[in-house]
């Protein structure tokens, strides 16, 4: 099954808008409070009982063509979108809590397709605590789909970027490189990594890895500050190796530059660095946890640590 | 100006991302405000301090050639994508406060015209109280623009549908019909309306006008009741007239079912309805306000008082 379907039986235009929210509400599930809270009114209607300090605020999409291709199941774009917002939280140190889902669709839009879409949607939300609270649903052009899902999230103490210092230690969850190989439509995000983070005193600054090492770390450190890597310790996904022998280049510039790790990379004091990690690898014995370089008085750049001299490449740019 | 370009150096695609997310805050304004509240990190960092019962949420689009034509001013299509949400916030009786802006852009989007739209979402917004906390911004096909808006506001007491009772009278603010005529790009949500009447006790069911009477009329009085329609009483835009010359139809045919009102409507007790339209006409004299009709014990039906035959003619259907 492909998100667009010929048989016009089976086409998202078959269905009065009435129905297709239904069918939208049905396949989220338990993720989908009752009215009022939920879908039903103008507005979803959500009692305020959170006492922590922030809510936590974050947008994104996911398009058909740009971040899965129109073969790719409706179970692994639904998850995809949330993942991808759910690792804006994690990279904030927020607890998950409601969330708005904005539909754009073809008339030739799938309905089994769209189903599934949905039930992945409300799994991978019910599985990070998040509810889907309402949305809307619009028709555009065939052959055409996005959606956008707006979260709200809460959290007593943030993690922000640019909050770095001198001498920090730089750290990386996971592995990186080579995610369109597959990981780009197949992770977690780090909700409970980030949970934990946000606890850490230790810990100084924090985002997640969405377009490349190389473009995502001078938003982490901010320009009065450059980072330190040490290529040889960058922790390699098996397909950074793959795609490498595919594309000629090195596995470590995959790792650099290729974007959608959904890895959250922080800053950690340089003195409580080292009882840092072995408290890190205790909570999360199956989080790969790795040091890979530290942060100095600078302008912003990331540089290799053995020269000292600024990685030219560029990120994944989505207007590059 | 035209939302689309021709001419090279007017193109989104012609700016790196971060200058275009730069262009997109510098052109929101003061709507938009400083980090980590504001752009600048993984998500808007939100401190909690609405004392309010609920939060109210809801999230909605505007999409060229759906909701506008790309010759429309970028200044008219970024104000009616924030008054279609602080419009859904009126209905609901709260006050607005922040939002998330998604914009999907074709990359021969027009940046002049990218910045009009961008000015005037922060001029609406700021006029309601609004903040643009952060966002997203995608590259899609040539020839192709969206806009998403999620909107969270807070109200100590709410409004929502399906909560009227037998004999309340139906009230609507405004007038009706031929909204494409320009109405639809030219309104101002009534938010001021929909915040006074959250606290009118005699207040007991509101919606905004979105689809269209008709279609509208049903979601607000839910399956257990009827609400019956003084035809003669419908208070009618000039456009709905001056449309049904072209279309062959009656006026208030136009004004049942046209859409894009974007106007309240309510039920309020009948024993406390002449009351209350006074205190309503002293607060906002300038606020048309007419008693269109009452509600009866019924299976969610709109009928003609007179006749008390259902309507049969559809709203505004996005599907149908």
């Amino acid at each position: 099954m492909s998100l667009f379907t010929t048989q016009k039986s089976r086409r998202v235009a078959q269905v009065s808008e009435e129905n297709l929210i239904e069918i939208i509400v049905h396949s989220l599930g338990r993720a989908c409070p009752p009215f009022p809270a939920g879908p039903g009114g103008d507005c979803a209607i959500i009692p305020q009982t959170e006492k922590a300090r922030y809510r936590v605020s974050t947008i994104d999409s996911v398009i058909v063509g740009r971040h899965f291709d129109s073969s790719c199941s409706g179970k692994l774009a639904g998850r995809k979108l949330v993942e991808r917002n759910l690792s804006d939280l994690a990279a904030s140190g927020a607890k998950p809590k409601d969330a708005l889902l904005s539909l754009m669709l073809g008339p030739n839009v799938d309905l089994d397709w769209l189903k599934e879409f949905a039930q992945a949607v409300g799994q991978s939300a019910r599985r990070a605590g998040l509810r889907i609270n309402g949305g809307d649903v619009c028709q555009i052009q065939a052959g055409q789909f996005s959606a956008t899902l707006s979260v709200q999230g809460f959290s007593q103490r943030v993690l922000t970027r640019t909050t770095c210092r001198k001498d920090d230690r730089l750290f990386v969850t996971g592995e990186l490189g080579g995610s369109r190989l597959g990981h780009h439509l197949n992770f977690r995000a780090r909700i409970s990594e980030g949970l934990w983070l946000a606890n850490q005193k230790a810990v100084t600054a924090c985002t997640d890895l969405s377009d490349g090492l190389l473009k995502d770390l001078p938003s982490l450190i901010g320009k009065k500050y450059d980072a330190l890597v040490d290529l040889e310790k960058l922790p390699m996904r098996r397909a950074a190796h793959t795609i490498a022998q595919q594309s000629g280049r090195k596995a470590w510039q995959h790792a650099l530059q290729d974007g959608e790790d959904y890895e959250l990379l922080f800053c950690v004091k340089a003195k409580e660095s080292s009882s840092f990690a072995r408290k890190f690898k205790k909570h999360f014995p199956r989080t790969r946890l790795t040091e890979i370089g530290l942060i100095q008085v600078g302008q912003g750049l990331a540089r290799d640590q053995k020269t000292h001299r600024p990685f030219s490449g560029k990120g994944f740019g989505h207007f590059a």
